[in-house]
């Protein structure tokens, strides 16, 4: 049943019961209980993302029944057909018609009070598929591990392993749905994977083939992970973030066993109580036993403290709302993350774990795995795209250097249109830039290049071939030696499914120097070397 | 509406949503719309706090429809009219027995999710009557405010101010409903209550007659505060504890400004969520910028520091449930705090802000302010008593000096009935306990008093006079001469509320001194002189 904001008494609690039997019920059109089930689990993998599980709204908006009655079942299905002008995607070629029509009715039901998931749930569902014990001790294969793209097949519900050297795959290990990130062990060995669907699962890459270990659930909605990195707890727990219910889940890295669970229900900045404060984004801090958790609608980061996670220490950094992904800057003591819906990047110092600046974008920053290089006029930089307009905004981050610039717009440059990465490498003299977001695969099949020295864009078609299908660039990664650049080509639509390519660039030349073929959604890559040293 | 606990699918969210439509309902007893409403604030008044906001069950069990349907009306309104050997409290001569059937009728019903509070709402209902720039500098009459007993007019919702010197009652202040704690600014000047109905006043000692400055309300049910009193932050800021929702308020103590809401609802030491986990009590930390919250449901004390509520610090140390009232010992380093429902008292270094120690006690310890001595044998200790059994509990609390007692059982002395309080004075041979919650008067009117060199009791009849009308002795206060020991007499009853009494007794001779009659359910009392300087 859908929990009612209630009259707020004077005195007591004083509940206007009559009031409070359902109308919305009677006027959403009829579904059959099969049709609800199969609505949930499509509403769920596509559309809580942004509207919420509960439907309350996030980056899109609510979804209860007083909006979506009003609205009506014909605009309904053109919105879900068609998009919006103001961020929402079109589904065409992704659901079929029939289940538009079918999420189109359920949207206009109440929604459901989804369940809670205690630690004794998340026990029943961990798996040890290999002991530690019977791990290999050195690799099984002859492969250069190091030099592997670990990448996410998105709708196949499987992490590829790419051999960067040789541009073949070596296997698809089975993880999650719609896994988000992956994140490394110290060595670049094990490779955690939140999956969409809460299942976290551990990679060993020097398996042959490489396989998962250990895995367990800790949601029923999910996005990121981290690893403990610092000092004697490195490579000792591994933290899962959750949209629902709101919560992290701290485990033994090693054998994936759930041992701390903390709610991250919280009010926002203006001090109004957020039920589904989702967890967004994960990382553990260089220079401290810390992790950051991005809390999506409450806009606090909060960075605890894994020293004790029986005596828990948090430090909540009010900043703003939502904030989505980060990255460090190159000394790895100052955190940059999104806060999307205010248009703004935040800055953290991770050493006093307080907030440090804000800073206004464009429209819905989204930086990604995010990119540092350095700017002949305005010294060490850091950029993100948006989300919202074609623009890549890049400001100083050396407030000991350049401390006029620091926190500050360097420079904002124009792309054809909004994407979702950036992406660039030390030895390079180029920062890439996709277009992901745009509509037209006039634009979406395209990536900038931006020259660091002089600012100027150099636009690359990422497909070798005309594309008939529906098909977009998106995310770019190094190779181990800095000389290659990796673009993912998402192919989507009925029959379509395992068209997706990886289009590999030589960075000099911006020549294609192969493509890797037959991938299912390729979304993200993560290359072992480059990840574990943190290059980028 | 119920929220009810959904089916937990594998792959997604997967409701049966067809087993939703609440039976409960169409079983329970027809209510008007009018009776709803009474019944609401019956139970919100006298039920919520130990079978919970939302009657899942805290203290005492869950009055779900399931349960109380299961046990039928005329068992009901038989448990409510007689209580429970299990610590029910008996309601008749509380309640009438009109409204003991309708609370039972209302307990079949579904429960009702109550409203959240934001910081704007409790901005709506923030008010200072004298603005800080008006209030006296010096005190506007001759009496001796010092030995001022504050003391609780529970059912009057009002705070007692009693002049200890000449025994009279200065003036009552209007407050909040049932006060359950009053704290002090640092000077002693200024006392902060805790309405249970969320309404948190500052009251002024200086002024002729002693009102209330400023008021907020931050919840709809609450139970205490405190006042940060460490360095730079003396008297600048009030944390209100709200049971719900379940959530901590940050105001300026100066003009009570609502600053900063953050929300406890967390998971137990189990790791299943607690919607319901609510602020039981709050202390500030003699030598650090810090908070204690203690939630009451998750067994967590969160150390809050209060040194940058922007960057908000929080140790969340994992205890045991369910947290109530605590006291520190003499050094101010330690905290002591009742774990009722585990029959276990918790001891927290706030210095290192870690949990130190659990010990097992009796029955459902209840410390209330709590006392501490010097055993002959044991050297510095300190006792609880319980809610469970008649029972005296006092440990070692001095780890520096008595490393092998420490945090171990000195003694356990059995008294007559289980109780609320124990107090006790530097100064003073004896140590008081009450036996409040016994059923039968010729326990709860009596008293215990124990010599700190023998370990042997003394019991002491509070009345001066037979009592015919329902009454117990509850809660000692020392004077600020230490010579002094004020005992309430808590009436109730149609027709005998304001029949209620102090009873002063001297501590050395154990005889009556005075009584002050003709107050209205006194409870706690609070001596500006001791409280100040934390003598007990």
């Amino acid at each position: 049943m859908h929990k009612r904001a209630l009259s707020k008494g004077i005195f007591a609690l004083s509940f206007p019961l009559a009031a409070m039997v359902g109308t919305a019920q009677a006027a959403a059109p009829e579904l059959s209980a099969e049709e609800m089930e199969r609505a949930n689990t499509i509403y769920f993998q596509r559309c809580a993302g942004c509207h919420g599980t509960t439907r309350n709204g996030a980056t899109g908006p609510n979804l209860l029944p007083e909006t979506t009655q009003e609205l009506g079942q014909r605009r309904l299905e053109s919105i879900i057909t068609l998009g919006t002008e103001g961020g929402m995607n079109n589904f065409d070629g992704i659901l079929s018609e029939d289940d538009i029509t079918l999420i189109s009715k359920y949207i206009q039901h109440d929604p459901v009070d989804p369940p809670e998931m205690s630690l004794a749930d998340m026990r029943e569902r961990w798996q040890v598929f290999v002991a530690p014990e019977d791990l290999p001790t050195e690799p099984q294969h002859d492969l250069n591990w190091e030099n592997f793209m670990v990448t996410i097949l998105r709708d196949r519900g499987a992490m590829g392993i790419i051999d960067a050297d040789t541009k073949e795959l070596v296997t698809e290990v089975e993880t999650g749905y719609a896994v988000h990130v992956a994140k490394e062990s110290s060595d670049g060995r094990f490779w955690y994977v939140q999956g969409r669907d809460g299942r976290l699962s551990k990679i060993d890459l020097w398996m042959d083939p490489p396989q998962v270990t250990a895995e367990v659930f800790i949601g029923y909605d999910a996005r990121d992970v981290a690893v403990s990195h610092y000092g004697e707890w490195k490579d000792k727990y591994v933290i899962g973030g959750s949209y629902w219910p709101p919560h992290f889940v701290i485990a033994d890295a090693e054998t994936m066993e759930p041992l701390k669970v903390v709610s991250t229900r919280s009010y926002d900045t203006e001090g109004n109580f957020r039920n589904e404060a989702r967890v967004a984004a994960l990382y553990n801090t260089p220079h401290a036993p810390t992790f950051l958790v991005n809390v999506k609608e409450s806009g606090q980061v909060w960075q605890v403290d894994y020293s004790d996670i029986d005596n828990l220490r948090i430090e909540q950094m009010e900043t703003a709302e939502y904030l989505h992904d980060g990255f460090f800057d190159p000394t790895g003591r100052y955190f940059q993350i999104a806060a999307n819906m205010s248009d703004k990047m935040v800055f953290l110092d991770t050493e006093t774990r307080k907030l440090v600046s804000m800073l206004e974008t464009g429209t819905k920053p989204h930086p990604g795995p995010g990119a540092n290089w350095v700017d002949p006029e305005c010294g060490p930089v850091a950029g993100t795209t948006h989300l919202g307009e074609g623009l890549l905004t890049f400001w100083g981050n050396d407030p000991e250097g350049h401390p006029d610039q620091a926190w500050q717009i360097c420079d904002q440059i124009e792309t054809d249109g909004p994407g979702l990465f950036v992406r660039t490498h030390p030895d390079s003299d180029n920062v890439w830039i996709d277009q992901a977001m745009h509509p037209e695969p006039d634009v979406n099949q395209w990536v900038m290049v931006m020259n660091k020295e002089t600012r100027e864009l150099t636009p690359i078609h990422v497909a070798d071939r005309p594309l008939e299908h529906d098909a977009v660039a998106v995310h770019m990664e190094y190779d181990q030696t800095g000389t290659e650049v990796w673009v993912s080509i998402w192919a989507r639509g009925d029959g379509h499914q395992n068209d997706g390519a990886i289009v590999v660039f030589d960075d000099k030349t911006l020549e294609v120097k192969a493509v890797v073929e037959g991938l299912n959604t390729p979304t993200g890559k993560f290359n072992v070397y480059n990840r574990k040293h943190h290059v980028g």
